[in-house]
């Protein structure tokens, strides 16, 4: 007998998350430029525990505590933070087995409107692989959450959400009736041959090339530098394979 | 000197309007299955006015005034109606100089929306290049709101919307910064060739072909099949050309 397929679905903005929420769901939540992609790169280079909070304000009493702080706004590093939200300054030497504060506005409302599913991943282009693998092993419906801008729909969110949902439906495990999904892939599958220079005429991109924080965009859209996997315990996020 | 070119932009669901709402927009409405195809099809076949209504209660009270009623639920035509929401149901002989109230949750959602914007328009493809002349004349920025289907990204608008997307960034005279009028923008140009195939795998396809409905959707993709563009008065539709 053939197995039930699983569902994937693709929510575009996390103001639409209420429509597609579900307590059995494990939630993938992306936020290309650059939150998730910073978070997959800390633990890439050993960070131990991360907590991703949305205001500047939450950020300095974690300061005050002795907590590692990155927090940026506007491009620039805020004066009480030990460095910026660019996923370079994620170094080993500067994080190994320590406990960052993440300050982000949009990849932090993601991950915790998120937090009442079965469990919530940190995906990217940086770990797509790893992260398809280990969805097509359990077995269970997925989200794909885009943090987007400010709740407005960002192209590369969604171009990720749809190479992800393009791997697992690939995979004969998993199908979908979610219209989010199909265009994703859709716009994924018309990207794939040159993704930076599709991704060009994103808004996001723009604002990163004013503030100068252009050095990020093609790292961000790299596939597979790391196998490590990020998920939510509670309001922070750890390994994985050290779950 | 070069005029300053106006903005055009994609909503893809109602509840995202509030990040783009701006008074000085027109808002094209699109449902195109079916709330806007069978409005655009009412006013080319002689109505004379419309007044969208979201729920079968207003329908009711204003059938005990006498209106003409088109309502259904799940497929069915309601028993005080007097048709159905099918845009076969507006011929002329029915309708003509005729004042309907059409029962919709979708797409009277959107229209009611938008009503304080500077000009509430209602699009698909039927209308679609009277539309792009008449937004190319009017020198101002223009947002496209999708209808959705109970507020989750729906296909079928999204691809109208990044058809007129197309018309007015190829004329030059608009341009945008709006993700979501690329993305929708890219999706038009992948189903343009066969646009009925493409939006095969539309959810609100499926729902149409169980309900038996399935006449409707090869007639609410065909372009220009009139000039007719309803626009909002009050809480009413009219004819562009006689408001």
């Amino acid at each position: 007998m053939e197995r039930k397929k699983n569902r994937v679905e693709v929510c575009f903005s996390p103001l639409l998350y209420p429509l597609y929420e579900d307590p059995e769901n494990i939630v993938v939540v992306v936020d290309i430029l650059r939150a998730t992609s910073s978070i997959i790169t800390a633990f890439h280079n050993g960070v131990d525990r991360l907590i991703p909070v949305r205001t500047i304000e939450e950020a300095r009493a974690y300061k005050e505590k002795g907590y590692l702080i990155a927090a940026e706004r506007d491009g620039k590093v805020l004066d009480f933070a030990d460095f910026g939200n660019s996923p370079d300054n994620f170094t080993p030497e500067r994080i190994r087995g320590r406990t960052i504060v993440y300050s982000t506005t949009n990849g932090t409302q993601a991950i915790q409107m998120a937090g009442r599913s079965r469990q919530v991943l940190v995906g990217g282009f940086l770990n797509i692989s790893a992260l398809a693998r280990y969805l097509l092993q359990q077995k269970r419906n997925v989200l794909i959450l885009c943090a987007a801008w400010k709740n407005k729909f960002s192209l590369e969110d969604s171009v990720f959400a749809g190479a992800l949902t393009d791997r697992l439906l690939e995979s004969g495990a998993f199908d979908t009736i979610c219209d989010s999904a199909h265009a994703a892939r859709d716009l994924w599958l018309l990207a794939e041959s040159d993704l930076v220079k599709y991704i060009d005429k994103a808004a996001n991109r723009s604002r990163l090339r004013r503030l100068g924080l252009d050095s990020a965009i093609e790292y961000c859209h790299t596939q597979d530098v790391t196998d490590v996997i990020p998920v939510l315990e509670g309001n922070t996020l750890v390994r994985l394979d050290k779950s």
